[in-house]
């Protein structure tokens, strides 16, 4: 049953299936689309939608994560992004809704710009902005960073921390630093935890171990990331997630009872990705290109992949707004729809989806069929 | 045998065949092309040609299910169709010929012109048009109108009833309203319903035992629709009629004879398809899309699938017409053809096919051999 | 290990492979290119290449004929070809060379110009033509016609008759006329027949059954035929013709030494799909599209397939003239080179391919080893 | 486990992996990039990068193997390159920086221009200028010439001799001349040898009994080469990477210890490339293509295989410069990046790759997980 194939005379590779590798099948049941809850909680936080925002500074600004928040989702602030390093990055932001499509001229400033220095006290005043919104809110910052940034972050009052990079062990090992210990880390924090990006059944068991209330699941790739092209790295999402669940039951039973959430992050494109994701046994997602397609998209509709201005390797493009974008975030979330490509009312082909096999709850619907094309 | 792969670490997912990943295998035998019959016959209604027309206002047109079944095809009235929303649709369709293709304004286009209520009494007065061309009558409905609306369009006197949604279940779930039992439902008539579409064996199953005379199998994506980028549904359609067939093989021997017959509705758009739909165990096949090819075609030779002007949640893009039709209705399906492409003579290629493998009749080249590529 | 699929519940497929999902692997050995020899025979006739044409108007000219013989290969005259129809078909071939590029158009005038009658006496003619140039005449009449044309085909006196049509088999029926007995037809003449296409193992031994010299497996598909989108045959000739090779070793071994050669009909675009095709156990190809791209084809580099004109199902779209072909039928079958895109000095890459396998003759190469890519 | 398939009745393929079919799965660890090594070493000589050049014209002349050689890889000499046949093959080098994109008027020029003889004196000259700047000095030569050549160049003083073709065997079967025996050839000297190409276990191991310290895996297959067009051979180079492992695993088993570096020569366009190229087994990878994209490239970025000039069977296309070259080789080497496309800070990806994954040197990373999509 393991899908393993024999790559060269004794060496072996597990085989992983995409989301657009795998279909849902309808089976048995229907059901009113209106009965259907797409609720999501995680820890005492309740959701209306299954859905976490990628920290882009091409989607996230204060503004959208207290819209994202207010809207049912979400939203993250990006303790590394622009608005944690400049003052008023919206000049800089104007800037990059007119860059060059996927040009080397773009990934010159994009680095360019990233270079200012992350600002500890404005992390403070984005998220008091974004308290007084009275969202829930999530900070992002990534290991390297955490030791550093994570006083200030605390000190501010946030409600779930967001410890993320491209892939994120429990066990990280350096010559010249003390490394984060995620383990001891979390035990010291009373607010949940999400950490992440991993790709398979033991990074993910590793990670619930430490303690967190949820994991990230895959490194955010989408059309335009390239880390597949640089480092060979390019998530099955289909199966990462599905492992990823198998960790999440077996460490349910080895803790007796301690239910870690899965955020699916990587080739998250239409509605029709989101009801995969969960399909394959996600909890929620994390949206970062799709949340571009909205009036309210702080670059104007532009993107960028966080990993996009790293200065020495940049593993993203570029892309220009999409002159076809219609409709806020309202719309992009819960319809109605005037768009027939899957990228608007997102939530709302969630919903139908489950309708449409019967099922009425995010949790149940974990369990539908699937298929896998060739 | 059965192809079941694991996605993940203990999430398995049946592989599925698409039309396109199978070809008919010739063996042994060939027959003049003159020795084979296309008929086919539903309850008391014989056909020349296994053909159901898809119910989209962009092919069937009062005159053109007329054409069709004077053809030899069984024409379809939608009753929620614009001629049943309309006193007279031709003006609406004549604009419906020249939007913009694949744009959002045409689908919004759509959705203004579909908001217009049915109106019941245009029901009767089609179906009296059609009665009055001494062709079969078929009207489609959905099951959330199913209730309402079937007392007029029986009492107009109709032939056969087709309750068709994208999902349509022997157990669809409500809170709120009484949900339509379509085995009771079925029970109480005296004409033969066709329901669907379904999309594997057990869906397959429990429709053929709410007593329907035939099972729509698909959800009628063509290249056209989106609803695998908005629901994550795609059906394989080779295995979704084989395993439809193995239900109706199980049924037959359950009930001790009972034959029902598989329409599929999906991925249909050459005289190959058609071939392929039957090999896998189709008694016939439903048309959206090919019929658009003719002088006929009521919008011009425009394309919309039926749920493309769903009010929230669209799920087909407009095609604005192929400037390089050429023929009729009867061209289109019986031939002489000047087009190569396979959609010109859609049931000449089906005679053709079943002559070089052998076959005399349709439910003969159910049998036939077939061939995977990767 | 036989490859076989599971569709849906209880319908199965065998997996085909196609030349283009196959590659050769060269293993232990290398051999100096010039040891190595690309000889055929058939019967009592040699060849330098193992090389057949196929019988296209647009390729085959008694002339081209005559010049494929004299540089090793067999030229064949297609008795329902333009020659055979038309005292002088140059002002047509001069037209078929300008026509539009894959046009309604264009089908429409190569079925009026195949509508004109076949004349008998125009074969003789043409037969005589090639004999006085003294190579190897070869005739090709489709199966429905063998009965009337054999007569005179034979009568003018001809080495090797060709029955080929789009699928062949040892057992047509009809409810109308005699059909063709092959078997009592071939074992009555006195000269080598090949016949086909065939498509499997036992289409191809039921042929070798008839008394064939030569069995031709495929059916000539080609990137502008399209029997794949009319009928839904689309031959993985991989599997084909390794499928026929079992057949042949089998009828061999049935007959005590009789062996059947294998004339690979399909796909053959490159020299590295001549030396797939050998390696999958072919004895000789077919070449049809890759001959127009000589300054000697007929139609300036047009390209119709024999099926292209059917009055009722034209199954070939027509190809304009490439006008990036460069040199004459001698350097495209034995270079030199100048066009590294694998359709020039065909057997020359033929010869290349078996020397860096270390291979000396045909017939050997059958058994290079191969692999299969996703 | 071996993955073995059917292509038809007896006729069996091993199925292969290309690079493009695999990727890399991080697990359970991550190390700080600072903490890996990328260092290689073969024989006494160390090279900070596992990268050996492939001997083309349009990437290595003595001043860019001396720059490779600087910057820790190890640049190449090719005995039968235009540095070898001309005085000053500047001017044609300026020439063949703007020749037509694929054009048959470039083969053409090619052809001709490598019709010049070989100059021995040549060879000694250049490898003189290589050894001045104290770089280590390897000569490639064909396994053709190499008994002709083998005194001038090895007279001259060089640090590794490279005996590459497309395909070397260990057994070289010629009827006309004595071939070169290798065993006998690499016994008799004091220098380490690297031969191949190879494509799979067997070819791989017989080329280690012959004694060379380095075994070239793969024919130098990259998006402008055709002979997979014009021979049939492709390739699978993930799968052959790991076979001809296999084989370094037998034969130190055989000879009590002795390890064979395997370079990988085929589909390596990007960093992602060379860590799978060494996650398969491979200890360097040979660069060709991804050489063209820095300023020092001798012919301004253009590009052309090393069998793209021969007279008779040219097999490479004439690529034509690459307008958004941007970077020195120091930044095409090891950074820093301003193009997310791979193909800049190739080794600088692999390091990063090897991070994530948590290994610390080349050796250790042949061990990493692998997973193959569809």
């Amino acid at each position: 049953m393991p899908d393993v194939v024999e790559i060269g005379v004794g060496k072996v590779a597990r085989r992983g299936y995409h989301f657009y590798d795998v279909s849902i099948v309808p089976s048995r049941r229907t059901r009113d689309v209106d009965d259907v809850s797409t609720a999501w909680q995680l820890d005492a936080y309740r959701f209306g939608i299954p859905c976490v925002a990628h920290p882009s500074d091409a989607t996230m600004s204060p503004a959208t994560a207290i819209k994202l928040g207010q809207l049912g989702g979400l939203g993250t602030l990006n303790a590394e992004g622009l608005w944690c390093r400049y003052d008023d990055p919206e000049p800089l932001l104007a800037e990059l809704a007119s860059l060059e499509d996927d040009s080397v001229a773009a990934t010159r400033r994009l680095q360019e710009i990233y270079a200012e220095p992350i600002k500890p006290e404005l992390i403070a005043e984005r998220v008091k902005q974004l308290r007084e919104a009275e969202v829930t809110v999530a900070v992002r910052v990534s290991p390297q960073h955490t030791l550093a940034l994570a006083p200030v972050i605390l000190d501010a009052g946030i409600d779930i921390l967001i410890i993320q990079g491209t892939i994120v062990s429990a066990e990280h090992v350096s010559a010249h630093d003390e490394p984060l210990n995620l383990k001891e880390f979390i035990a010291d924090l009373d607010l949940p935890v999400i950490v992440g990006g991993c790709t398979n059944y033991q990074t993910a068991l590793h990670l619930m171990r430490t303690g967190a209330a949820g994991v990230i699941v895959g490194v955010g790739q989408d059309v335009w990331s390239t880390t597949s092209d640089q480092l060979g790295i390019k998530v099955p999402m289909a199966s990462a997630v599905a492992d990823a669940a198998a960790a999440r039951r077996d460490y349910l039973d080895e803790t007796g009872g301690r239910y870690v959430h899965l955020i699916a992050d990587g080739d998250i494109e239409t509605s029709a990705d989101i009801s995969k994701a969960i399909a394959c046994g996600a909890d929620s997602v994390m949206l970062g290109l799709p949340l571009t397609h909205c009036e309210e998209a702080p670059a104007g509709g532009a993107w960028w992949h966080s990993v996009a201005s790293h200065p020495k390797l940049p593993r993203g493009r570029y892309a220009s707004p999409d002159p076809d974008r219609h409709g806020d975030m309202e719309q992009l979330l819960h319809g109605p729809s005037v768009d027939p490509s899957g990228t608007m009312n997102l939530f709302g082909g969630l919903r139908r989806a489950m309708a449409k096999c019967g099922y009425s709850d995010v949790k149940e619907f974990q369990k539908v069929e699937l298929t896998v094309s060739l």
